[in-house]
């Protein structure tokens, strides 16, 4: 059985590369369940209504989201009504939307975690603690427990993997738009890697435009941050879940550009 | 030609499979230079004479270093004498040692440049204008230059590596311990990673002692952080150089650890 | 009624003062209770068992913390004994010591409560989520509470002032070690002031070693901070209350060194 | 000789403030020179040109800026014209704008530098090297130097009050919002103060409404901050200046408010 994630989806390049490789993957890998970030998937910042609708109609049976969560206002509107869209559980008491979810797929009950890290980022609720909150409570229906966690610092994205090794399907990082090649089942049977990198713009800076980026390093001016063209790219991971333990035994990088061209 | 980058080594674990690995690395690559990343040697913090001197015995050309590069109190000492060690060229005027070299290695002249970022880092003087100064300083003199970006955020590193585009031979990221999945040669011929990795071990976070870490972000409390024992890690980049043009035409990531054992 | 709060005490130099200046102080104001910041009074680092113990004898019913609590490593064996110490309430759950008290002074129960901004300071607990609580807890016990917040930011430290207002005696700030001239009556009746400021060297950079934090600022290297010799100050706050309803009617700024000499 | 510093003036309450303090406190001191820091003039954000002129207008001889300088669009047309306008002078090399001016004033010239401190704010280029550049270049044409330091940390500010301490006029930080009560002549006879605070809301929080900075404190969610409307006040401070050395002889902070009525 198999999870398949596709990491921060980065504006309209990104929906594009999404809707033209998301069904062949879902041929070759047959996913019981496709987990999509959509943190920056309008115009780089946070999601809009139609195009989480978009994400379910293509194939996504959960939106996970991150630090850019309400950068469109009308999050505030939908967030109530789209149900299988979460964003990190760890944000305080009383923000609107939902942290988890426990999705039905295919005759399976499946748990989805977002949960955002501490260093580096905003000071929210403690993440591991967030995570023990809920694991617990979903150890109690289901084996299968996939965990997003958005974060910046190696170390902390480290710590989760290993501080939940053994309780949770999987680890999959995302935040940082780059893929590491450290994916890997931890000792006790969790997937792991500290990010999967995002499907976008091949030749932007995290996906934005170059020029404006590297005008903000030379000279802290004001930019202003546009989502880049041209090439683009889709990564994600793929892993294979032993269905009766609801751990992992493999994990399967997914990356998808000009450089790296898709074979089924 | 080949030049081959070893990232940040984690104390005596990372040592091991250095001497262990690194015959077998030169036997494969047969570079023209090896250079070795040690801001971590020396029990995790910084390097020792002696740790250095062992580093070149095995066979690096050149030491390059980072954050951690006054960890080690002796260094104050020895760094005058270690002709072959550079620590970031940005550190402010009238720090002590080199940030960057030009070595003559077999018949060739291979000028290296060490970096560090400034984002979620201390504030030091700027690594784009300062890599800009030494650019046009090497270039004079010869067309390979090889550059150390020890930086935290990959943004900042992404436009490390577009920024120097067509100007050097290569843009090789450190400091976040995590290889990235990302190498690849930039459109003008700069060869890119966002991070290499570290080499050491293979169980740790970042290398150091789980425990210690994960209590850390559980509860702020002050630990001291050792270097974890166990299985290790060797992290690496071989990039082929165009001899004539000084640009690369390949890169290949180098990941040893008992996951993916090493194939000569 | 009055409150008398003596901000973070520097190492000997901020000991010394307090010895000479308290009683006169309490001669002064003849204050109800007496609360000291001791976060810097081992040596600019934390607190001792020994003295805490002065504290106490000098006159001081509360000690209150920040984030140099754990930095002396015999807190973790007298913190559990020192019933009248307490640090930030909002460290996470499981930390060691308590975080508020209410003690029987003179007839009347005051109750204490120290906290921790998160702003350019360590991820912990919310800190106004805190004060909810342990505001709700008091209030049902006595109208007399008084709050530490130790906090970096003005905006952090001015929002917990306003949010508290109506609901506590007082709300004073403590950590930068710097006095503030803001101290004042909020419409709802509760002091505050964005710092007290610290009791310590008055030539130093935040009490410790000018030459040491300059060299620091310049290089970036490695420097040892010590608690700076030489002529003191003394800073605090003299709150006058209301004996019937908890709130506060008047705040008296204390600032005492060579400059600017006692006067009783 | 006397010269008058006003700070951080606020929207459209620190303006009014400031019309109608401005001729008063000009009549009580009779200042050679007037300095007012407008970076958050035009509605908590910057300045237009339209303000600027108006301080001046008002009796500004020098308008000094901050990390708030670039929030106006326009600023980027008028500040190659604001003859009188000042942004940190060590933003990098290529920024618009100067970073210190040479004022001549009554027939005195008077040198006035505006910098910014790195700490907790973006990396730019060093103040301290970029403060002695400017005093060497100075202090061969004037003995009068006045330094407004625009950083949010005191230890940083302390350190370059010391640092140049006996080598300008005076070292008056502002960017906190809140006066600080530590004003001084240190030792060599420069003239300190940590901050002024600023000239605007007496009831919002740094001057912003103050439900806003509350509820980002207590969910993280996005808001906007707008300038809060009601009472105002005033700060600033005036120094005394020995004539011949150009060294300082007296600071008096200047606070005005409904709590702390002008008084000519
Ligand atoms: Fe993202
Ligand atoms: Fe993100
Ligand atoms: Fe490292
Ligand atoms: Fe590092
Ligand atoms: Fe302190
Ligand atoms: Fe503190
Ligand atoms: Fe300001
Ligand atoms: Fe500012």
């Amino acid at each position: 059985m198999k999870f398949l994630f596709i990491g921060d989806v980065v504006g309209s390049p990104g929906r594009k590369m999404l809707k033209e490789y998301l069904p062949k993957l879902q041929k070759k890998y047959k996913p019981a369940i496709t987990i999509i970030n959509g943190e920056n998937a309008a115009g780089g910042r946070g999601i809009t209504d139609k195009i989480y609708k978009e994400f379910i109609q293509a194939g996504a049976h959960v939106v996970t989201m991150g630090n850019h969560t309400w950068d469109q206002k009308e999050i505030f509107e939908f967030i109530g009504e789209a149900k299988s869209l979460i964003r990190p559980a760890n944000f305080p008491e009383g923000t609107p939307g939902n942290g988890s979810i426990l999705m039905k797929v295919n005759h399976l009950e499946i748990a989805v975690i977002n949960l955002q890290g501490r260093t580096f980022l905003p000071a929210i609720d403690c993440p591991f603690r967030k995570a023990d909150e809920l694991v617990e409570k979903y150890k109690k229906i289901t084996p299968y427990i996939f965990v997003d966690f958005h974060a910046e610092a190696t170390s902390e994205k480290e710590a989760m993997g290993w501080y939940l090794d053994g309780k949770v399907t999987a680890v999959v990082g995302t935040h940082t738009h780059v893929q590491t090649a450290d994916n890997r089942i931890l000792p006790n049977g969790t997937a792991y890697v500290t990010d999967v990198g995002m499907t976008g713009p091949y030749d932007g800076i995290l996906g934005m435009q170059r020029e404006a980026v590297i005008k903000r390093f030379l000279t802290s001016l004001p930019v202003r941050f546009e989502v880049m063209s041209g090439r683009a790219q889709l990564s994600g991971i793929c892993i294979t879940v032993d269905k009766k333990s609801g751990l992992a035994v493999n994990t399967e990088r997914i990356l998808i550009n000009e450089d790296k061209p898709f074979f089924d």
